[in-house]
């Protein structure tokens, strides 16, 4: 066996390890008895240990030194395997070990703290991750940026400064759009009635169906905080059902789909190679934010979903399909990031990314956030945060860690803005697809410029690749003017 | 740190890591999309390597050495993990891995060949996996018996001649009971009708609660061959719905919360080591026998039963308490051993630990299985087998290496029958409350005197301790014969 070969068979075992501990996270969200979450954190705190182990391991600097690539892919995993080795060889057993048991507990207290909309309970355990989040940057960072060192988790070669200069070239239009909107004559009906849980649910599968999700190689589940998990043969969707708002559940089902077809379809033969997994988040949110919006959020294709939903439920409220088009993107106040509409999306994201960046910084400590968060949030959407529940504590990321992972959603729109000019040029009749509740135009371009390459490319050569231009934000910002332009008649 | 500090640190972790492969074997068995077996595979294959190497780590053969127990319990762990060291040390890494996938494979395979009745689908799959076994148990026998070193994996200390002197002095009381039951004038009527899904699996959830299941620390799901999953704080069962049967689900239910209790109800102390699980197979199958059959078979708890089945189900066919109560414990010819009534349960068993005796011998050739247990079935029970899914193909066991298992489910009866005529005498009331369909008095009794000492006696002084006497087949017997001698009026 040669050096190449040796790391391929190491690497192979860890990326399965890896995937077992994904599973456990998926388990612990869906189906995991309340009452095991002590154990379910010794659980998460051993098999991390583990990976941590194999992740230093000294035999992988010398098979990285001695192996022979014999084309790009090999290349590539070299890249891949080295950048890891190098970047957990910075991380002592211990801090990994005790992030993972933290971060597994905190989910519990975060839930908890959300249910009673009592932070007081949530921010102490948060002050402690946050202490071993900011422990691991700097031992990351090496003197250079803590943020950025984290942000390399999510999105390889992002900066933040680079991230900045983007929401800076967004926020004025998305500002002056979103104010248009808002004080637009015409104002879409809102969704009005009562939506039971079995046929949204039930709707919810068909909707999966259209963007073609492989049911033998994944399933649904519902969790307070929708979410997809795992790889290869096996990636799970999980959604959530509000009775008086069913787009909350078709849509994060839509968007759940976006993740799962993006790992189920890469290439298999990258299965149990650093190549078998997406290739940054934000690479994985183009996926997700793409079928959930610019095609699920499509007249096309709401103009079958609302023949679908009139099936479905008897007290359909909005009788007319252009009407039930303007409904679905409609732009409201709202509290909740993961309900929000296209042109608002992003200022959501805005907000964490200033909020995380000072709490990594040390210039905002968790004592302060919540008074923070509702004071921008009150600056940036002109409402007074009512209720915890509906501020700091609706998202789970901090809880478990993920500082530097917001901003790579936002990017994820951008990606999806220059995915979806492209995927326009080369499917011209996509929409003929989509007003019959087929997204499979779509769903094969994807997977054949962006979904099945894995992690081959750099993200943004990723994009690029499939695009044929530089990424950058015009075109999400283009189209969402034309969009909502169009439906607010402005 | 002292060394016997450091074993159990590492132990722990161990303990920890052995759990998450037991949550992966749930998952397969109950949530697992179809198409991720291959994946599966490598990933049990994956923990399987990393546990093996933990096993046999040379650290443990130098605490073991060094650690100085202060108590009995300290002995006791040091027993059980310089056990576990010592067999594991006898096994390569390759072997164990390569067990561990291809049970995990096998057991697909298992269920297609069953739900197609299809046996020359699965017997290529079972002799690669009874290669390995014959390979491990020789490796583990070290010139000794094969079988008796697979055994020891289950019901530590017992050997094959004491399992077949014991079955020697069972068989002739059982197979005459049977001829005298079969024979009897009264025959108990058979339960008719149709009994949907939903309000059985309602019903066994009330089943499970009333037998004190902790749902905070478990959940129900549906598998083709209900287990129980799992230890401390996340201890699952599973059932299945025979929609001509209620009883299968409702027995089933009742069988796994057995063993769950178990589990749930070792002392909390004992978590994470080698304490914190039952016994041995024997143990735990006394526990969920005695739940199901000595208390959930019972006349006072039929009785209980009969208006709870006659509140959920129109069509109940049986009207009449004491008539339900024959109903539930009819004795008639059938194939399937989870479904055999108490009588003829243990000649099931006998023919498997025949059978397997001399497939690990070497006596029998999986290609001659089939006739094999054909004839034997025949000869033992006066039927002809309709179909490999009706035998050979019934359970999992095989397919998933578990040679040697089968006779600790005949020992849990004996086990069984030890422990309700000593909870009988401690607790003479408790039919007061099983009619009331409360079996917490005798959950308490069990738990106190079985339970709680999880892994800290052997498995025939935990019995003996239980009971004051010497574990013996007469009390099931003595059971078996007048309990049936009642119902058939003999």
């Amino acid at each position: 066996m040669s050096a190449f070969d040796d790391l391929l068979a190491f690497q192979r075992q860890t990326e399965a390890l890896s995937s077992i501990a994904e599973r456990l996270g998926w388990d612990q969200e869906t189906v995991m008895p309340r009452g095991a979450t002590e154990q379910r954190a010794e659980e998460m705190a051993a098999i991390e240990a583990v990976l941590h182990e194999r992740r230093t391991d000294p035999r992988l600097g010398e098979w990285l030194d001695q192996a022979e690539p014999e084309d790009d892919e090999d290349r590539r995993i070299i890249e891949l395997i080295s950048r890891d080795f190098h970047r957990a060889s910075k991380i002592p057993a211990r801090l990994a070990t005790e992030l993972a048991r933290q971060t597994s507990l905190a989910q519990g207290v975060w839930a908890d703290a959300r249910a009673n909309d009592a932070p007081a309970d949530f921010l102490p355990v948060l002050s402690d991750i946050l202490m071993l989040k900011r422990e691991e940057a700097s031992l990351l960072a090496d003197g250079g940026d803590l943020y950025d060192a984290l942000l390399e988790d999510y999105e390889p070669g992002a900066t933040q400064a680079q991230i900045a200069n983007l929401f800076d070239a967004m926020r004025p239009r998305l500002v002056a759009l979103r104010e248009e909107v808002l004080g637009a004559d015409f104002q879409p009906q809102p969704l009005n009635g009562h939506y039971a849980q079995e046929p949204q649910l039930r709707l919810a599968r068909i909707c999966a169906s259209a963007f073609g999700y492989d049911w033998s190689r994944g399933r649904m589940d519902i969790a307070v905080h929708p979410f997809s998990s795992g790889r290869w043969q096996d990636s799970r969707i999980t959604t959530r059902v509000v009775e008086t708002d069913p787009f909350n559940c078709l849509y994060s089902t839509i968007h759940e789909v976006g993740h799962s077809s993006y790992e189920l379809g890469i290439d298999s033969d990258y299965a149990f190679t650093p190549l078998g997994r997406g290739v940054s988040m934000g690479a994985h949110e183009s996926q997700s934010r793409i079928y959930e919006n610019q095609i699920g959020r499509s007249r096309a294709f709401t103009g079958w979903l609302h023949q679908r939903m009139s099936d479905s439920f008897d007290s359909l409220s909005v009788a007319d399909a252009e009407a039930f088009y303007a409904t679905v993107n409609r732009v409201t106040p709202g509290f909740i990031r993961t309900e929000a509409d296209e042109v608002q999306y992003n200022l959501h994201i805005m907000l964490r990314f200033d909020l995380e960046r000072d709490l990594i910084s040390g210039r905002l400590d968790t004592t302060d956030l919540v008074e923070a968060w509702n004071a921008r949030f009150l600056k940036d959407f002109g409402v007074a945060v009512d209720r915890p529940a509906n501020g700091v504590l609706q998202d789970v990321h901090w809880a478990v860690g993920l500082f530097g992972y917001f901003p790579t959603y936002a990017l994820g729109n951008v990606y999806a803005g220059c995915l979806h000019r492209a995927l326009r040029q080369a499917v011209p009749d996509l929409d003929q697809s989509l007003a019959l509740g087929d997204a499979s135009p779509a769903v094969e371009w994807l997977r054949e410029n962006v979904q099945r390459h894995g992690g081959l490319y750099r993200p943004r050569d990723l994009i690029e690749q499939a695009t044929g231009e530089a990424v950058s934000e015009a075109p999400l910002l283009d189209y969402l003017e034309e969009k909502f332009g169009d439906i607010y008649r402005l």
